[in-house]
């Protein structure tokens, strides 16, 4: 196996994130199930967006948030994902390429019109995701860069994905050849909901092709119908090399078979938008796993990343991380590997 | 003359903000003349879009900026300005529409892209405008919308318009149409450089056409070829109806004539981002003036708006104005003409 040149390849839906705020009586009258992503059609995007308040653009999709975040850290980061060559499709790419992030999947030249995510934000500071996914849902195994998975520690997955079968065909070819280059996958289960409509596939998909899995709580309960969060645990631990388990404000357990570590969370001043938390939370976690931290060390990135994250609107870094970890993270070098 | 049934129908440039942090050492690299606005073409445009960092879309342009204010205030206000049918086009008929405020310009279905201003925020919280006009430099004579012009209280001409012939025609024309209909017609100098390459012409229409300037310090005295501020003071005071002048942290002067009135700038907590004080501070004047506040207190509702926009990213209002103003404006209502 040769050195790796990546450290981690991103695969996910190529989005951009509309804000704005809303009360609750709108989500009431538009029948928008509080706090989760909804997959939405074209024509209900349409009606959503008259609907709503004025809005601010911001690149977005949870595997592209933590390309971002790998790259801001120091790390070599790439980002596989389909936008259409439209304006939207001009700023996705502009804003991923801008923050360093390695993006080289041809955009759709016909088709549906760049993805988006409708995130209305509430009073109290909680998202609720519309996502009309357009040309995102074409991104198929044409799309996988070989020579970037083959050249990257570890390629990582958006569960939010598999709702596509060609995307659930891409990551199997990417599994296939990562595994055959010697070098490590990685999935996140992105939405308690999709892991209830796909409970044994990506059961079946963790046990014999995921290296590392990222869940949060409700999560990986869904997936192994686990009635609280130990049993969940116990239950992952058989099944993957590795899983980190985040669980909002009460920090993160990382296991690997014998090894367990919790890991706090961050206090941050102010919880200003907890969109990107588990985006971030990865990418740091995969920053320090793919450049020789100890698994407790790399969850602690994760928890730094995830509390700059938390403290502004938008989920990507704001701050470069690499200047933000170090303050924080003062032991974290003698303990390298 | 029949009552107005809109406070201000508001003419000027259609432009979505594209906002990025950026370094001193960048604006210096680039050529970019720090605090103020450059007008670039689509080839430059697109250069400084490749440079720059990760960005932040958001609806802007001065006097859209102000149609939102006088929406936010309760107020009736409509927009003249002119986008393509293109995705940027749509956010922008999007936000502003969803702010209230009327607009109906048909959509450019060809020629240039919608316009935008790239933003670049150094770390002293100073922005410096790089804007491709696109098509709001095609709006012209055909898109004032007489019915609206008619019917509002006040026409108010962002001065940024002047450079494109087509506009300067629209604005003569809607200074005829709002006179004839025994309306007033309003004039934002926008930028002492704009004023330096118009200065006649500017001057002819302000004495002409004009009933309420409004002008920060540089711009007036650039206007007048003033050695300070209260020589500047003093020739437009003899030019026009009203004359309102902004000077940042020092607050306005009104001046009507005999009529002279000192307002302070209103305390913030933190400037976050200066863009769009100007164009607030109008909004809130003009809100005032059409709905029967005095001059000064037209002026302090100004000063309201004002601190609100600088409070946080982006060039208009976040908050919904009318309460904010009804609580910090208690004596405003006691006072009504």
């Amino acid at each position: 196996m040769t050195a790796h040149t990546l450290d981690v390849v991103c695969i996910g839906n190529a989005l951009v994130d509309v804000l704005a705020k809303a009360e609750d009586s709108f989500l009431q009258a538009h029948g928008i199930p509080k706090g989760s992503m909804t997959l939405i059609d074209e024509a209900r995007a349409l009606h959503l967006y008259d609907a709503m308040g004025p809005a601010t653009e911001i690149s977005g999709g949870s595997a592209g948030n933590t390309a971002t975040g790998v790259a801001s850290l120091g790390g070599k980061a790439a980002f596989l994902g389909k936008v259409r060559n439209d304006q939207l499709g001009a700023i996705f790419t502009h804003d991923i390429r801008a923050a360093g992030v390695a993006f080289d999947v041809a955009h759709a030249a016909s088709g549906p019109a760049t993805g988006r995510s409708m995130i209305l934000v509430t009073p109290d500071a909680h998202r609720s995701m519309n996502t009309f996914l357009g040309a995102a849902v074409d991104f198929g195994p044409d799309d996988v860069i070989e020579d970037q998975v083959k050249a990257a520690a570890v390629t990582y997955m958006e569960g939010y994905l598999w709702d596509s079968p060609p995307a659930k065909a891409a990551f199997h070819m990417a599994a296939r050849i990562a595994h055959a280059a010697g070098r490590k996958i990685s999935l996140t289960l992105s939405d308690p909901f999709l892991v209830n409509r796909y409970k044994d596939e990506l059961k079946d998909f963790v046990e014999k092709h995921v290296d590392i899995v990222f869940a949060n709580e409700e999560e990986v309960c869904s997936l192994y119908d686990a009635a609280d969060f130990d049993a969940a645990l116990q239950a992952v631990r058989a099944h993957c090399d590795v899983a980190a388990l985040t669980r909002s404000e009460k920090g993160a357990v990382i296991v690997a078979g014998e090894e367990v570590h919790v890991v706090d969370a961050v206090p941050v001043k102010q919880v200003v938008d907890t969109t990107g938390a588990g985006d971030l939370f990865a990418a740091g976690f995969l920053y320090g796993f793919t450049n020789g931290y100890s698994l407790y060390d790399s969850g602690r990135i994760g928890a730094i990343a995830a509390g700059e994250v938390i403290s502004h609107v938008g989920a990507r870094p704001e701050q470069g991380l690499a200047a933000l970890t170090a303050a924080q993270l003062d032991t974290a070098k003698a303990q390298r590997a």
